[in-house]
């Protein structure tokens, strides 16, 4: 993230001159765009620059509170509760997760339950800062419904991401960052502002039927991987960051491109702990593991066995030379923003 | 467990007296005993009495120690390191989920790892224990290698379950405990030794081919749920389990069945918190969540929308009920460790 080519640091300036127009104060401003921004540069799109005018309607409706008073609850010296007075999702969990470092630097374990939060793009982002500063991490959120409890013909849980993070010795983290249903809803929803068919298999439409169409996804219902399994991993992220934290669950949580009838009341949990807790030579351990593990006879055709956030990685920086490819519609998007 | 029937008390006892002949001590082998006859009473009879013969040639072969010196060691009044010295998996799991218990009652959250411990069963009876105590727990533990990394032709993950407990305000526990592969290993091996198939879909043999016969999956790939996904969620508690604890990780987990040549030293990772850390109405949001999932319109066919645990609460009740059936072959094998 630091070393941006101009095009893509006159960007970010672009868009947090929109936020700031939107009414966010600069350093929010600035913690908003660069989390848009390094969803583009990853290449996780529908986390980027499409949901930039969501966010600037969101803020004009005042359901994204923009100067929110966001409170830090100490509970013990590892544990943290922030209240995030419905600030935008990006701020929220910047807040947590530099805390929930903080408490783990301190203690050996760190846990930060976020309330009246929002969407707040990829919780890989988040774990990167914690693995940077040498710490294993865990995080957990929800999301508006769009996956079917197993047995269930109605949507309710979000596509409630299960996200770790631990260095590995090496520069490139292992990041994984991985939602519950078969595909992300900001895929879907990329493909419908884009135009595109979505795979067999991912979604049904509102009757009932598989669909590849990518609108009546979005009315209908995403799959969870592997039945009753990823509908349990969906329930327990529910649990972990709404029930648990005070935040909105059971599928009250609303869609931020729909619902402008109040905030979204998001939950997060954020999970750090120190490598060295158990063993003094961690860094070496992983090393050995990945290393272990990519040896192992491939496929044919499989060239190299990654680990989770190593592609993710390698966009990363093979992006970040070039120029972001902006579509049409959110080239319209950003000239209507800026007006 | 606590009102088990006669027969069932009996046949408590008799294992009891298996693994004191073995080596055990009176109180590891009620806590073994227990753990194996629970598995039967749930339903999960790839880690009941099918596996009592093993356990007790690895105790006769000394590769589980029969009298090990466990340690706990204090790395914070939240943090702790079990050194099972290679004691039975159920005894090692036994103390740690209780000093994870008294870690979290003291300060909100308990983290305590595990090294040099064996199969311990079912993760979500450890669960269990947790939940009982009105804590949220999550347990992690890996395994010998059964299930290929994405790209891979070779095993080497365990079926590393992820487990997650909840009390939910009523008696009957919220324990997710799923495999990240589609199908238990345990559930192979029951098939193996009772001549049955498995689905198709689940395993390659060793060649690289799909197969429905448990022998011919055992000695192949077990494949995981959702390809990257559930490979990289099974990563993930290799990661938590071997790595971080100073047990073994990278496939070096020996197969308790077939290789007798050094102990196991599996780890486990127990995580416990306290429920009414951020909010004062736990119990009323679970019982809301729940509520609110369950009235969901159902699929066709589908009478009760049930939550992880649901089910395996239900077979435990009704089977403690009832005379725990015995196949010819554990018969066989109880008759024969008696001797």
């Amino acid at each position: 993230m630091e070393k941006d080519n101009l095009k893509i640091k006159n960007l970010k300036k672009e868009v947090i001159l929109i936020f700031k127009k939107f009414g966010l104060k600069k350093s929010h401003a600035l913690i908003s765009s660069n989390a848009l921004i390094n969803a583009e540069l990853v290449g996780a799109y529908g986390h980027g620059l499409s949901r930039l005018k969501m966010y600037c309607d969101r803020l004009k409706k005042k359901v994204i509170n923009p100067k929110p008073k966001i409170k830090i609850r100490r509970i013990s010296q590892s544990i943290s509760l922030v209240d995030a007075n419905d600030s935008i999702g990006f701020v929220a969990a910047d807040i947590a997760i530099k805390q929930a470092i903080k408490n783990a630097k301190k203690t050996g374990i760190g846990m930060v339950a976020v309330k009246k939060s929002g969407h707040y793009g990829l919780s890989g982002y988040y774990a990167e800062q914690a693995v940077k500063k040498n710490l294993i991490t865990m995080i957990y959120t929800n999301a508006p419904p769009a996956v079917a409890p197993h047995g269930s013909l109605k949507s309710l849980f979000g596509t409630n991401p299960i996200c770790f993070g631990t260095p590995t010795g090496s520069k490139v983290p292992f990041i994984l960052d991985t939602s519950i249903s078969m595909i992300n809803r900001g895929k879907i929803r990329f493909a419908e502002k884009n135009n595109q068919k979505i795979p067999v298999g991912v979604a049904l439409d509102k009757f009932g039927k598989p669909t590849t169409n990518a609108k009546k996804a979005l009315e209908g219902v995403q799959l969870p991987i592997a039945n009753f399994k990823g509908s349990g991993l969906a329930w327990m992220v529910d649990i972990l960051s709404g029930v648990l934290t005070g935040g909105n669950h059971a599928g009250r949580v609303k869609d931020p491109f729909d619902d402008f009838s109040g905030p979204q009341n998001i939950g997060h949990l954020f999970i750090t702990f120190k490598t060295n807790l158990f063993v003094n030579n961690y860094n070496k351990r992983i090393k050995d593991n990945i290393n272990k593990i990519k040896r192992l006879p491939k496929i044919k055709g499989v060239k190299e066995i990654v680990y989770p956030g190593q592609n993710k990685y390698k966009r990363f920086i093979m992006n970040s030379k070039k120029e972001i490819k902006i579509s049409k519609i959110i080239k319209k998007d950003l000239e209507l923003l800026k007006r």
